[in-house]
């Protein structure tokens, strides 16, 4: 789509001209595109800004990391001036830069708490990744933050955005189930030693905070309401120094206020794919895999008929999507649909669950 | 392969003899056969009879029915005399008729206490369907009631027989998942209203002492261990008419002294086919479905490779094999694999699970 500036003039004045704005200067943002700064260089961002190159409404236009030739190399990719890139010290002058609109907070779960805080000081909006924090303390302090300096909190929950995940929120909301009874999730992974997920004052704690947190909000997002009663188990079988500091292992079940019972499993020491099963009174859905990057897969024998539905979707489909929206949001002065109110929550079930497994965070 | 009398006599001094032994005239027992009384003519022993008839060491030789005219018809199919059909006012008359060696108990939940205990002071040995009672208590009464009669009582877990389970527990054993982290099953049906199922007084309880109890069982064979710590939910979500009696979905977490965790889903809501995946350090085993009477498929992939295997076993196979164990356990003074004691230990954790989950019992 090749447009003059006499046709970008006219198209400005559209709702959705951003979505088509061309990129006229590298390094600094195209008018209307959404530049996110990432911060943290980790195995996520990998995956966010490839996603945000295949948006038409945002770019990456900031990086804060510690290793400046990492931050050099991924900064020559994505056309990112060497001005714009920040380390941890001196993160703060983002405020001075107006190619960045909002900050994608990729760190390990214990500092989205101090990054989103600071980048919201800096007047920038917020996309953190998921566990929101290590604590409801540190979530409420995010939004409040957020709150005092008028800027935007989302939370990074890519299944929000995700199409498999929607058509199995939509077939529940439009009774292709019937009356929803149980749910079945899971998700987990065989850890290396080494990981700072095992670090408990860098994690908050094991693979509840980790991967379970997919399970639980899948829980919440698939029947539509909160829990009001949780009990769980949790446990270290490998001594192997993997788990010094967090658990192995969580089991959990849960009771909706309808009725709808969950029961999930998560864990360190085995491969779950991570999948759902929805039961429902004229037929079940499964997706398995459900929260993985790609490779998603609906299955349902429903009153809508006999579904088997594997999307062809890549990655970083995801991560287009989640940042499309935020973008979208910023755009439009909308509230994303998983703000910071939507961590806070998954935080305080997290809290209930470790609680009643007798474990401390 | 036909015997002399003469062979016969050799072939019955030796332990497996009755296996081979020929079925000598209709209507009384063959001799190194078995007999069994079936009480209760429902839906099961419609499955149990068959089971009987397929295999070379046991046979039905009583009945017990309040409907005498079912009784007769079905007399007339498996050559029992019209002397062996009893009600439930003379079963105890039982005691007299040597062709009946055990009776096996096919009533409602409730009745199956009375009725064990009745036929152990009838000196005949005790095959009682699950779950083996409704309560605790009673579950104890029968044990004693057998002890004290010097009869031998085994419960009716088919799963303990069935070659498809039987290999998941040999994988688990043989170490081919490595490490076993966790493990998810569900067992439910979307139950009709009426059924005796549904009336407290007789069922006990809901789709947990009905349904439930097969994944709550499978978790213990599948881990060879008895939980240490359960939590649970429960909750009616149908206000139809159907449940204002019993429970209609029960979700529950279990720990393992190894630290093994595992959760389950029962309803009687919504149909679950009952399955159970068993997560480990070195892959997973799935059986889907696991607990029905035919069609039960085993898919792993762990350090055996990848298995798919469908079992082409059909109904009533798994009864076959149940009676076959039996049968063999009394005619060599062996303890049956599934005791009193194991459907004791099934009413504890169910009575522990219903008491978590706020229902009294």
């Amino acid at each position: 789509m090749n447009l003059t500036r006499r046709d970008f003039a006219k198209l400005s004045t559209l709702a959705l001209a951003s979505r088509f704005a061309p990129s006229l200067y590298a390094g600094t943002p195209a008018v209307g595109k959404t530049g996110y700064c990432v911060i943290g260089l980790g195995r996520i961002a990998g995956h966010f800004m490839p996603g945000v190159r295949n948006t038409a409404n945002s770019q990456i236009t900031g990086l804060v990391s510690g290793h400046r030739d990492k931050a050099e190399r991924i900064a020559a990719d994505y056309g990112v001036p060497s001005s714009s890139i920040y380390n941890y010290e001196n993160f703060d002058e983002i405020a001075h830069n107006p190619a960045i609109d909002a900050v994608y907070v990729a760190l390990p779960n214990s500092m989205h708490a101090e990054y989103t805080i600071r980048a919201a000081k800096t007047g920038k909006h917020v996309l953190c990744e998921k566990p929101m924090s290590t604590s409801v303390a540190d979530a409420e302090a995010m939004i409040a933050a957020c709150k005092a300096a008028r800027v935007k909190l989302m939370i990074g929950y890519r299944c929000h955005y995700e199409p498999t995940n929607l058509k199995a929120i939509r077939l529940i909301r439009e009774g292709a189930l019937g009356q929803v009874q149980a749910i079945e999730s899971t998700f987990g992974f065989n850890i290396s030693p080494g990981e700072w997920r095992l670090n408990k004052k860098l994690a908050g704690g094991g693979p509840l905070f980790d991967v379970g947190i997919y399970s639980l909000n899948a829980c919440r997002y698939l029947t539509g309401e909160e829990p009001e009663h949780i009990a769980a188990n949790a446990s270290v079988i490998d001594h192997d120094g993997r788990f010094n500091e967090v658990e192995e292992n969580v089991s959990w079940t849960m009771k909706f206020p309808s009725g709808v019972v969950a029961s999930c499993n998560t864990t360190y020491g085995a491969n779950m794919e991570g999948f759902y099963r929805v039961n429902g009174s004229k037929g079940w859905l499964e997706v398995d895999s459900a929260f993985v990057y790609e490779g998603l897969r609906l299955r349902a024998d429903c009153a809508t008929g006999k579904l088997d539905e594997l999307n062809p979707a890549r990655d970083p489909s995801h991560f287009q999507a989640e940042a499309d929206h935020f973008s979208h949001c910023l755009q439009n002065g909308l509230e994303p649909q998983s703000p910071g109110e939507e961590g806070l929550r998954d935080m305080r079930y997290i809290a209930q669950i470790y609680g009643s497994a007798g474990i401390a965070i």
